[in-house]
């Protein structure tokens, strides 16, 4: 007989072991390998990071320049992938896009074998950032843009992109905070989906592009756009607070709070606020920041809930000029490195997924014939 | 804290409902909504246990006609998918292929809300033939096939697509049974890929997109094209029992016998084999059959394994002349049935699928800088 599980959605559910992270252990951190996000995001550039998840350690800064040039190197694109992207419409969902060309990107390079999954790592996220900015500034702007930018960082390249110029040095930083608090995340749904399909020994194009297609769904990514919709309707944090409560009366539900894990608070909030905050000095604005801050303050006091990563990621993103439709796409450029460890680490010690299910339908029964039928 | 499961990979262990299968319940048995998947095979057409799969009853003969006419209208491919698959080399791995092909018919027929998950499905068993068709002809021969033909069924649109004339009516019913019998297996890798998907409210085509990434890996689909390529290389059947005791002897992995839930037997082999000699006659084959009839005996005499649904399938296949790297590919036109199936069931009573991880890395530990790093 299976075992029955109280929980639905595996809540609370022991499915595997991983060494990459732990979430909420103390009740509101948030660890990469042992050490504190909140310390990487103080003093680490997200390369820095990502080579700390993907291979282990933190670099010295010989291997951190080594590996950023390495990823600097394979910002290009195929011409049939771009191709592809060309052919996507400008109305189409980013992650779509996203999970396309990442699709597309494992028929023309394929991870021939799991000796290669470094490799096939390191090219995603080296042009990750190319393939959603070459679809957007094709669709949007009507130009085919240059996508091998010399920019020093992944989130420098990918606003260079965007905008068609060098980015900020402010801008750039805020990037490599951004990249670094969404890099891992344990077994989360987006994670545990490339799991599965790593325990199968599918390739690392496949388990990434079954990840970016969960990662879509709005239960899971996405609650930055939908905080961002909702904060630049309010007019002033008087108007925020006067709107949110009517909101609460009504108990629509609003996005960017409280977390399935994180009981208390959520580590990355104040890492992005105060980031936020910054930005909001510096492009001068009285309306979003403080905003975010009373809806921030109303959900607080009347529902005792707390921002969680999402919520001032939005604001942060706004001031720094990025479309609401590409926060979640910027999360993939992040995510795809605990994707990608989540994979390696399955497939060193593997047996495939495959539970049970608890059956609820019709007994056995005989199969009518066609004339008996209604 | 975490509860802790006995068995990794989720084995035996419960993780979520479902009226669509049984699988081994009397230790061989396989039911789909309560009807024995022999009496279908016996008795039905695809689609029409398609229907039943996805809608909860056998269809009377006017509901069949009028779901295979819907299905027969929706074969054709926008010329942007065609564009797309024009660009995908003729090296690349079909299930890749398919892949991309069902992510960029997202793109441009996106499922916009979950009232639109049945026109979704349907016109994915309708074109995915096409989409692996179409490729393939192009690639492999150079010619752009029209997709939009007008044969009856869902297996006999494949086989006139990649012959380039009508089928038999032997192999179009061989089709039949082959789609039937692959259709669904309850929370198998590959359908709980798209479950997880699902729960985080994704859109139909990420959910299967990511399904077929999973099916692609060699522990999961893929068994019947291994079959395949071992049988192949026996003479005789004395040669195939000669090699097969010495790849045992070797401890070689032999692949299509023996099942991770069933026990006995794989309900399904015994239908496929009898298929598989109908057809043998038919071609007037006088290897491959008695060789995979001996490869059983041997593997039942040696290691009391079965075979399961793909060891005959891999010969059935052969002997309707399609080629070894289209045989996974049938088995997602088949299996998107059950995995829309339970998308639809997991989006009727969802909670996001989020287990726990054991954490097995480093103890929290500071950052240390720069230099100190080795």
């Amino acid at each position: 007989m299976a075992k029955q599980l109280s929980g639905a959605g595996l809540r609370g559910q022991v499915a595997g072991k991983t060494a990459l992270s732990t979430v909420g252990v103390s009740g509101s951190g948030l660890t990469y390998r042992g050490y504190d996000v909140k310390d990487l995001a103080a003093s680490c550039q997200f390369e820095e990071v990502a080579y700390l998840i993907l291979k282990g350690k933190l670099p010295t800064q010989s291997e951190l320049d080594e590996y950023k040039a390495l990823l600097r190197s394979m910002r290009g694109l195929p011409q049939a992938l771009k191709d592809v992207l060309e052919r996507i419409p400008k109305d189409a969902h980013p992650m779509d896009v996203l999970r396309t060309g990442c699709s597309m990107l494992g028929n023309l390079e394929m991870e021939n074998d799991f000796s290669e999954q470094q490799q096939a790592t390191d090219r995603m996220l080296a042009c990750f950032p190319s393939i959603i900015c070459y679809w957007y500034r094709f669709t949007h702007d009507g130009v085919r843009i240059d996508v091998e930018t010399d920019d020093d960082s992944i989130g420098g390249h990918f606003l260079h992109m965007l905008h068609g110029e060098k980015p900020r040095e402010l801008h750039e930083q805020v990037m490599h905070v951004s990249l670094i608090l969404y890099a891992e995340h344990e077994f989360n749904a987006s994670t545990f989906t490339a799991r599965v399909c790593a325990s199968t020994l599918s390739d690392m194009h496949s388990c990434v592009t079954g990840a970016i297609g969960s990662l879509r769904g709005p239960l899971h990514g996405g609650a930055n756009e939908a905080a961002m919709e909702m904060i630049e309707g309010f007019t002033s944090a008087d108007d925020a607070e006067e709107k949110m409560m009517a909101m609460l009366a009504r108990k629509d539900k609003i996005m960017g709070f409280g977390h399935a894990i994180y009981s208390e608070s959520d580590p990355r909030n104040e890492i992005i606020k105060g980031w936020s905050e910054k930005l909001a000095a510096d492009v001068g604005d009285e309306v979003l920041y403080p905003v975010s801050v009373r809806c921030e303050e109303v959900m607080w006091r009347e529902k005792k809930l707390f921002c969680n990563a999402d919520f001032f990621h939005a604001s942060a993103y706004n001031f720094m000029g990025i479309p609401t439709k590409l926060f979640t796409p910027i999360f993939v450029m992040s995510r795809l490195t605990g994707w990608a460890a989540h994979v390696m680490e399955q497939r060193a010690d593997n047996r495939i997924i495959r539970p049970s299910a608890e059956y609820t339908g019709e007994d056995i029964r005989d199969v009518p014939p066609m004339s008996a039928r209604s």
